[in-house]
């Protein structure tokens, strides 16, 4: 056993040696570890007294294996480097830590999605957390029984029968337009990314039907689709979009990161942010806050999300027929430098026209 | 068992079903698991070949049990919101994931300490990675025995038994104040830090004991002492260093967040980077190159020293007597703009005057 490896001198205690010092054969051990009844309780209590003396701590595997739970949970996350997974787990970490679980993470851009499903099966995890789930992941193909200990937080998947917690993607892409448009933007462009993910697709979607709605359109060259979601590309996208005959005066960027190439690419070329261009990003990271782009963005109640996917999970680890449920949460437009700190106006005259 | 209450297809293949559809008793199954040579070949090809058919996965911690090995490393990190962390638990992840391995990883500043001590002890990892250890680590004290499983990574802790891997931290600083004297800079201030943390003390002593060596003091007023390594401590160390009647011509921040609060708020202030004011950061987080910052800072080999600290973890985790390694890797200064792009005089006229 790694146990009998390892050289603490408290972690190096076996229950052989809580045995000997007890004066009773290995199996009383076993039996007192266990609750096991048909223990005399004076034996039972001179064991309890060795383990506490010994600071015995039974090997994790074979009480695992006598338990049947892992206590751990697996995390799946893609890009680190994207300041919202980083968040986002540490969130995920510090609420298990507050429950007395692990946390096992993958990275689904490493390969992390074939790991993750063998420590499922293995039983290494009790479940598992997608951050960053797409309709043609690997692990939702290969685990896709219902009542499997599986919950999706922050993307979701259509059709597929787990638990799934995510913020109103659709609202927050709506908002933006909304804002936009009453704040008497003209020319109003997205730079979107792939559509596999369903926050981005949401977004664009939401943004899209707004605009449609309120009878402004999006032309085609007003669109650029990101393939990296990178700063880099963010960058590219506001260059080609400056480029323009008519450029545009408000750019909404699919994420936070997008949204400060596009800046730092505006101002490299000389535009004032938000005197010429107006900037909206998605996800309110750290940075978004910081004086050097100081950015209008989508808030999603992070803290708020993880805790109701860890309870999904822990609900469906201890039932695996319970219901199944898909949860959206609400989110906050958070208005900032990148568009002049300017509130839309209060009413909606076209809706309730002042008396 | 977790994998019973399991609803995989695959996952929930048992050794029982194996037995049945093999026509051999359970015993003989467990035997091929663990290469036992006492099965006939013939029986050995009949079962690996149900296996393979019926993907059978035996349940994790059965086999850790009986192999003794958890297969899992546990890491140790500090703020995630700092993008060292993410960036070095990614390419942690990546070479675990490479090697096989799984990754367990606790938050210390969420009490990630206990849990990690517990699962070193209980076998649940077979070795720990500590990025942020400092002498007053809780893990530290209770894992002190010459030949744990442990390795510090980024922060070092002398005095300590166990492996270390870090970048040349005092060589950073005096980096960092040779380029700036050699540039011309006559006013140079530090925004420091905790000083438990073996990084920062490093670069704050290479810089200072440079800075000395040069016939260059660094008065008190001129060194802030930030608690928090924040966004916001360097901007209100700025604030008070630009409210001296001689501010500075040139700030050295001991990492990048603490260097681009300094940029945004001597921005805020009027200033401008560099022409008033230039900045210098350390580690190269990757905003550091974003246009909004363009930040002069020094980097880490990351990569390597992950590479380098799992290579020493696993090699002790199989050899717990192998001689115990400190190694420190050489760093790197990346000039940007916000020291004007400026790379130092090429010869150092005072050592080697031109003919």
């Amino acid at each position: 056993m790694a146990r009998a490896r390892g050289a603490k001198p408290s972690g190096s205690v076996t229950s052989h040696d809580v045995a000997r010092l007890a004066r009773v054969s290995q199996a009383t051990v076993s039996r007192v570890l266990r609750d096991d009844p048909n223990v005399r309780p004076q034996t039972r209590e001179r064991v309890l007294k060795v383990l506490a003396e010994t600071r015995y701590e039974p090997n994790a595997a074979a009480r695992a294996f006598r338990a049947g739970r892992a206590d751990s949970i697996g995390v799946v996350v893609a890009r680190l480097s994207y300041q919202l997974y980083p968040a986002m787990l540490e969130a995920i970490g510090a609420q298990l830590a507050r429950l007395g679980r692990r946390m096992i993470v993958w990275d689904s851009d490493h390969g992390g999605d074939a790991p993750a499903i063998r420590a499922l099966r293995q039983g290494v995890v009790d479940g598992v957390i997608l951050t960053a789930a797409t309709a043609e992941s690997e692990f939702l193909r290969e685990v896709s029984a219902e009542g499997s200990a599986v919950v999706l937080l922050n993307r979701t998947v259509a059709d597929y029968a787990s638990d799934q917690v995510s913020s109103d993607n659709l609202d927050g892409g709506r908002r933006v337009a909304d804002y936009l448009v009453a704040c008497g933007r003209e020319r109003i462009a997205l730079i979107g990314g792939i559509p596999r993910a369903s926050t981005i697709r949401d977004r664009e979607r939401g943004f899209r039907k707004s605009l449609e709605r309120l009878g402004r359109e999006l032309p085609p060259h007003y669109y650029f689709r990101s393939e990296t979601f990178s700063h880099a590309s963010g960058e590219q996208a506001v260059t080609r979009l400056m480029e323009l005959a008519s450029p545009p005066d408000a750019i909404f960027c699919v994420n936070d990161v997008l949204a400060m190439g596009a800046m730092d690419g505006a101002r490299a070329r000389g535009a004032r942010v938000p005197d010429d261009l107006w900037i909206v990003g998605y996800d309110d990271i750290e940075i978004a806050s910081w004086g050097a782009y100081d950015l209008t963005t989508v808030r999603q109640p992070m803290e708020l999300m993880v805790a109701q996917a860890i309870d999904l999970l822990l609900a469906r680890i201890d039932r695996r027929d319970a219901p199944v449920h898909h949860k959206c949460l609400p989110n906050e437009l958070v208005i900032r430098g990148s568009t002049a700190r300017q509130t839309p106006p209060a009413s909606q005259p076209a809706r309730k026209p002042r008396p």
